[in-house]
């Protein structure tokens, strides 16, 4: 039987519903890339009862509890606090901790005196394991609950609560210390599967899964680019033939190792090639360049968009003729390829991508329903027009259109490749 | 006292990291409008012993559990079985649940057959008080924890988990149910503050909570685009005096009443004035045009946009002169006005809102820190140039910089208004 995690998130702000808790999710994507799924997460405001409630809690059900929140240097940042009482542990004060306290807050704030309260981060549970925290001042800390605890030898991870600290942390440090502590999940693999339903990747797989049986673990989570796969087994001679399964099953659909995102990948490609993208956004109106644009120095390949959200503006900024508007309407075959078209005068670039389509919940006629979404890609010389039928919520059709004329044009390019 | 609320949420896919949790802070932020902080939230997969072990937990903490998920038509929704169980209550079947059920299915599947299973979700505990589901098919249910119980007299109010389906139930029928169950808590206004950080607004509060002490109830709750500001009291007369205070203190801050973010607030603006908006991004890259047409129908507002990420589309699509680029920097007042003016020919619109800036986390140079972004606005025969100074993430600049620009436009709007 494999070890058992808990999560515990505090932080009044999560009660509040002021922020969504997006460090429960974090947490559970790399604990899952492990194969482990946690038994239960608990959200608490930072108050003495409740932390030691949610502690309760969690020790009588996991060997492992990771918290989050509440190692700050304000007064409602008690987490440690209350954990190292709880385990009849003293604090005291960590050299290292203090002197990166000390790097960071010079870095942050050059001219200003560190206020005695900031240090308090550095004190620490006497015998706990420090982790160092890169992107800011509180350590994350681990400490084991004694022998002689109702709970005896559990292992308490205390992680930062500000996402941009929680999740190098984990990376960094928690699941290196997992990958040591669950032997059973030494060897993890994730790939990213573009352009195929979660469910095609799940029915793809079950081969895969039957052959290795109970020897490999495979986990599956949607995005709206694409769907994370993982892979989990003791064995390393398992690992590299599950691999070679995967790359087998998805040759066209896998993306780079190192691509985050079907625009990163999309940037990569080109940017490697010293080529350029331009857009024509309609139905999803500007979010192609923001995802684009979402990832720093994509303005290499960018060379500009234009939101032709009405139709005087496709006419007008993408020359458009106004009777192939009438005639086969805004959301046609023939307007996203006069778009693209349009697009390589406006915008002079390598690469193209014109979109039109109804995202809903209006807009819908007799053959034309909700969903339907043109895609008009020119790489090159090329150019071919897609019709892509999308499903669900507005926002979700806007997102699906978007990955799929990226996930279009990622294979122009690559076909292009293997014809020169 | 108040009453306390607990919440649970139940399904895997909330600790797989699949889903991001949105449920609890919708759920957190309605409650805070009635001016109360869950005292916890768990979430466990939908496995009888995670449940009922969150239910022993939050019975024992609070006088009313909110649950959400696990009450669908399949295998592993199993939620109000096990809260039965737990309660001693038999399950029978509801009549009306039973033909809303078929209702929502013959609008979604208009040919098929409905299967046996999906008739599951017209089960309910005896004796509970059904939630009508406008939005699927589960209903909603409230039950209470015997006389007998360990903890009697409890309130568990149960919701689907489909967001789309648990917000709507929560305005329609669980707000106005606990209402008229915290007592003291009848009267609630919410406001939206823009252009204001939440720590101005806070300190601004400051005399209106002093005057009326323990009378009056206020939260707060941060937006990208505006504070949501919440009043809570038992006294009619003094929610018409503090509703009074708030309009004063914020006059030029609050935005409609109806307006749920800044964008809303432009089309809606410039929509009851039959006018445009023309849109040209450099840094947001995209990000204004996406949530202007996040909002179905704003086709009749938003006239268009371009995204000038690089030098050479400011000065191919909006005319930017090569040597104002040269010479001033493209994060300049006068690149942002250049591009405001520029617009005016490439999109002829009422309205127009240019935007340069440095979203970070690298192209900062001496005196043009990350964060630094020029404005240039125009409505009417108006135009300026503003300066904003953002800080945090590259995410945040970005946002931070839409709303920015959003706010002074509906400024202008206002001005121009009052001086007519």
């Amino acid at each position: 039987m494999s070890e058992k995690i808990a999560v515990i998130c505090i932080g009044d702000e999560l009660l509040k519903g002021a922020v969504v808790n997006t460090n429960l999710s974090s947490i559970g994507v790399r604990l899952l890339a492990l194969g482990v799924v946690p038994v239960s997460s608990v959200e608490v405001p930072d108050r003495r009862e409740d932390i030691l409630a949610a502690l309760e809690f969690s020790l009588a059900r996991a060997d492992i509890v990771i918290t989050s929140g509440g190692l700050g240097p304000t007064a409602d940042d008690v987490t440690k606090e209350y954990i190292a009482e709880r385990c009849g542990m003293r604090l005291e004060e960590d050299g290292a901790a203090a002197l990166n306290i000390m790097k960071h807050w010079k870095m942050r704030h050059p001219s200003e005196e560190i206020p005695p309260r900031v240090f308090n981060q550095a004190l620490v549970p006497h015998g706990a394991k420090i982790l160092q925290n890169d992107c800011g001042t509180a350590p994350g800390l681990i400490v084991r609950t004694p022998e002689t605890d109702e709970y005896p030898n559990r292992t308490i991870i205390m992680l930062p609560g500000p996402p941009n600290e929680l999740c190098p942390m984990m990376d960094a440090s928690v699941v290196p210390f997992l990958k040591k502590t669950l032997k059973h999940f030494t060897f993890t693999r994730e790939f990213h599967v573009a352009g195929l339903g979660e469910n095609i990747v799940e029915e793809r797989m079950l081969p895969v899964i039957a052959r290795f049986h109970s020897m490999l673990s495979v986990a599956y989570c949607a995005t709206a680019q694409f769907v994370r796969l993982f892979l989990t087994t003791e064995s390393p001679e398992v690992m590299e033939s599950a691999i070679q399964s995967v790359q087998e099953l998805f040759a066209v659909e896998l993306l780079s190792d190192d691509a985050d995102s079907l625009s990163h990948e999309i940037l990569h490609l080109l940017g490697e090639r010293d080529e350029t993208l331009a857009l024509a956004e309609s139905c999803t109106g500007g979010l192609a360049a923001k995802l684009l644009t979402d990832i720093p120095g994509s303005s290499a390949v960018f060379a500009g968009g234009v939101v032709t959200y009405s139709d005087a503006s496709k006419t007008s900024l993408l020359g458009v003729p106004a009777d192939v508007l009438r005639k086969h309407g805004a959301v046609s075959k023939e307007t996203a390829r006069a778009m693209v078209d349009g697009l390589a005068n406006a915008i002079p670039s390598d690469a193209a991508i014109a979109l039109t389509g109804i995202a809903g919940p209006g807009g819908a006629t007799v053959g034309k329903p909700v969903g339907l979404v043109y895609a008009g890609i020119r790489y090159r010389d090329k150019t071919e027009v897609f019709e892509l039928r999308l499903r669900r919520t507005r926002e979700q059709i806007r997102e699906r259109a978007v990955a799929g004329a990226f996930f279009r044009l990622r294979a122009m390019i690559l076909a292009a490749e293997n014809e020169a």
